[in-house]
């Protein structure tokens, strides 16, 4: 039988956390930055104002990771973001949905009020009807913000979300 | 005859930029982060990713300033963001869109396909106004995503335009 557990990272975790950012970023059609390096990913998802999290299966192989942010400091540190990396040998089979809630309560349970997506590549399909399926709507439209590597200029969206009814995640 | 100049800042300009730094941060109604130490107000206005600029009475005195930056790293780096400080005791003569324009200007200049705003507080209206006056839209709206000093939580909008027609500004 199968287990997946949504765990804090460690730098333990980091050997197997680099393959799949240089993976990602390799497709260039969901995240802005370029630079797969080791450097890179590790101030990524190990820098200082980052809580970060992965997903093992039966306790051995990383599939993905999520890290939790507050968006604006100050006046504006109600509001979280969380940016999330499923490794693409593990796409497809409900990961990121359990990233997605596992993110929300996170969120909830450190006080956040409300979490936003700042830069949603409106041709990833997939996160886009994930996030609605678990209560986000699209806040904004930015039009051609992203040039993606097979499209050329796309729009994203800017996806938010209140946290005061759990129940629109965790159903 | 009193004349506006808009020019590069540079390290001399930082005594007269830091009061204005605290007096906008003050009133707890338009800008996130409430830190208005020196160091803080430097970080903002002389980081390593800003292009900053001040605007000036008659070679003298220090009304404004600016900052142009990246939106995004690598595939978002084709849009533009910035943001604005008038001094409090200049407001209302029209140095914020002489700023606005000097910044389309200048991001176009600098080779930006768009321009960004991404936390404009909604009940700051003059502000809102400007930006709508120099041809940007609200992209979205961010539900409660600003905690007001006197009001509480507000929305915050996206605001967004493109730079193809710069007629939308000049005028």
């Amino acid at each position: 039988m199968k287990e997946i557990d949504i765990r804090p990272a460690s730098e333990a975790d980091f050997d197997a956390m680099w393959p799949i950012f240089q993976e990602i970023l390799a497709t260039g059609d969901k995240f802005p930055f370029e630079d797969g390096s080791r450097e890179a990913c590790h101030a990524y998802w190990f820098g200082p104002a980052a809580k970060t999290f992965v997903a093992v299966l039966n306790g051995g192989r990383l599939l993905a990771m999520y890290k939790l942010v507050q968006n604006q400091a100050g006046r504006g540190a109600h509001v979280a973001s969380a940016s999330y990396m499923v490794s693409p040998a593990a796409q497809g089979v409900g990961v990121g949905k359990l990233l997605g809630r596992h993110s929300l309560e996170q969120a909830r349970r450190d006080g956040f009020l409300a979490m936003q997506f700042n830069y949603v590549v409106s041709t990833n399909v997939g996160a886009v009807v994930l996030w609605k399926k678990l209560g986000f709507e699209v806040a904004g439209t930015l039009p051609k913000a992203y040039r993606h590597q097979k499209l050329g200029y796309v729009d994203a969206y800017v996806m938010y979300r209140l946290l005061d009814d759990p129940n629109e995640w965790r159903q």
